[in-house]
């Protein structure tokens, strides 16, 4: 019986992007970035809090959010048209809410929409301290998917 | 006599803000992050190019683009309101226009609107590679400015 | 007894708020805006569907899903804070997602942060045609929050 | 002979561009929107100042600025690969930086990059009263051409 639109399958193993993770995008070993949650619906990763994350303030800066952000966009998009690497993000909008004291750093990602050529999806970033009722930040951002042709 | 307001003057020298840099922003550091040139209208900050930018494809990753520009517009801010370290980035939105290939990203950043209680600019980011007249991305971000009673 | 954080309350009632829409921001009429929903955590404004709102391809401009997702969110700032009608945008991102056909358009707003100098909503368009589990598209914006003694 | 790549030509005529908001675009005709330049590189479009363009404050309304930017990246992008009237706004963010007051608004668009499958414009919105060295809101957004197969 034919799968329904409305029950997309995931793409991807979680093995599979952890190996995607360690191998190829040193940025998020730096960044410590570790999957907690992996689903075609649903992806949450999590940057474990290191001291080198803080900013002026005692907060964590902003970079560390962005990175993790569009790591978990990654994610999200690479369970759902399987380890398409070449996948790379064309544009990104990032509000910060409230300022993240030392702790790790959590983001839960969600697709809005995926289409043949763009994927756009929502990231609700918080801090394991304050909890997911008050996000530290919110981001949007595109992802380009390139073309059967062209992905080798 | 009062200074113009189309004549802004320098609030920090680049000195004290290298030193920001180096001893508070410690994934500046990380990323490599230089001072190229620092004016009131206009910075320009440097990420030396490290393996460890790499993403899929041989380029440089989003995370270190986004990291690089969004200290280009805190260096813009405190170059022209002085060392108010507490100054925060409220927003961000990035274009990524170009791939940039293994080499130094170089972003220019130049103020829209410095307000009392937001500023407002724009980065243009580029590849040494490349040069200038091919961006590699483009972003805007909004800082917001904290009040002179809570910069203690 | 203090009031909670977790139990804001609605500071506008709905008829004002249609008072300001009608009498003082002429575009939400040239727009057929209504609104359905008036809550202090959740407000949904609606755009008459009207021929003029046509684009090539026979759907919705997108002018017309950016003024209903802003309009959306000064109804959703205003029920929180009040009649401030100073209030003003500060930034507005949209990620378009779908082609509305033609149908009304209907914004659903909820808060991310209200803070006492910005407010960050967030908005989501449907079609009416299409419904809610399909969004034609997704905004962030922020608004600007007057100081109390430039209320007037 | 090959046109080179830093030599793009115009592939729209300003008069056909016209005709394409007069009978196409509703909206622009509602917004009072005018060409003022048509060119390759540069595209200026203004909205011709109208009483139903006020907000509370006695400025001109967001949703104006963001319509006369959305039909400036969309005159821009025509300009470049011709009468493709299907090509669609994907994103847009505006950070708005000064109040306009009752004026004409003027809107200065030009190409970040063109791509084969998107197009990244920016737009300067400066009032007419106010002038261009004092814009009153920057505006970056992204268009989706459609392939060719697809333009019928």
């Amino acid at each position: 019986m034919a799968r329904q639109a409305s029950a997309p399958a995931l793409q991807l193993d979680v093995e599979s992007f952890r190996l995607i993770l360690a191998e190829r995008l040193p940025f998020a070993e730096t960044m410590g970035i570790n999957v907690d949650y992996f689903a075609d619906d649903h992806v949450r990763l999590r940057a474990v809090y290191n001291d080198r994350f803080l900013r002026p303030g005692g907060t964590i800066a902003g970079p560390v959010m962005m990175g993790l952000a569009d790591a978990a966009l990654y994610a999200l998009v690479l369970s759902r048209i399987g380890a398409v690497e070449l996948a790379v993000t064309t544009s990104l909008s990032i509000n910060f809410l409230r300022k993240p004291m030392p702790a790790d750093l959590v983001a839960d990602a969600r697709m809005l929409k995926l289409g043949k050529r763009l994927a756009v999806g929502e990231v609700t970033l918080f801090s394991e301290e304050l909890g997911a009722d008050d996000p530290v930040a919110h981001v949007t951002g595109t992802y380009s998917i390139p073309p059967p042709e062209s992905r080798l």
